[in-house]
């Protein structure tokens, strides 16, 4: 499969397994072995003040971890869930929404792996952030747990 | 207003004014003062495992925050934003989604309120949990800050 027909196959997973993330517009824009880019239009996600709501800004940044862990593990069937967050909006997102989740360092993901395959579930902490004008915008801080499907 | 017209006002509020609230079916249970309960149903909120997404009860739980402080400041339009939260996600919501915002204690309102008259701004941290069977099954603790109308 490309990387390209595997982002496709990421997305329609997204689509018709979680349908609010079609209700939100999500779309799986990159993925270069080092982040993974999710965006989602505002006409979808806004809140009473016109820029994106907290709900939406909570959700891609969950899913940006769920993406990359699918996409690190090659492996669509594991069972991915977040276990704990914790977010800072610092400030208003007024366009779209572009979340990012980048790659921890090697040795975070290689403990993942070894335990994700040994033991049959892996947990890591995943950093996503939804950016603008080059700026954070958004900050999650995620703990992710991987399970392998029985 | 009386209380239930109250109710169906923020409803139709939450609709019109944060798309993402209709798809997700979200609506205002009850207030009594005491507490504010929103519910959504499953069919709309599930994800890939066929239990509530992540995203979703982030998203209630922090509306049922927005929704709470509108309902104390009967003025709805407040600026009312999420500043951080945290999220813990204790066990799946395998039936439908129903967030509870309890009121904190007198005092840490009276503080919040008379910050909002006096400066046009006021922060509270607000507790809402995501309750199934009785059990905690999602708990957000918020910073939550209001801002007066200009």
């Amino acid at each position: 499969m490309s990387d390209e027909q595997r982002l496709r196959e990421i997305e329609a997973f997204f689509h018709e397994q979680i349908p609010l993330t079609r209700a939100m517009g999500v779309r799986v824009e990159s993925y270069d072995g080092k982040q993974l880019v999710l965006t989602a239009p505002l006409t979808l996600n806004h809140n009473h003040l016109g820029t994106a709501f907290g709900g939406s800004l909570a959700a891609i940044a969950t899913l940006a971890g769920y993406g990359f862990l699918w996409l690190e593990l090659g492996d669509r069937r594991a069972h991915v869930v977040i276990r704990e967050s914790a977010i800072s909006y610092r400030r208003p997102v007024r366009h779209g929404i572009r979340a990012v989740c980048r790659r921890p360092e090697e040795s975070v993901v290689a403990v993942f792996k070894s335990e994700f395959a040994s033991k049959g579930k892996g947990r890591i902490r995943l950093a996503v952030t939804v950016e603008e004008d080059g700026l954070a915008a958004v900050e999650l801080s995620g703990l992710f747990v991987a399970i392998h499907p029985r």
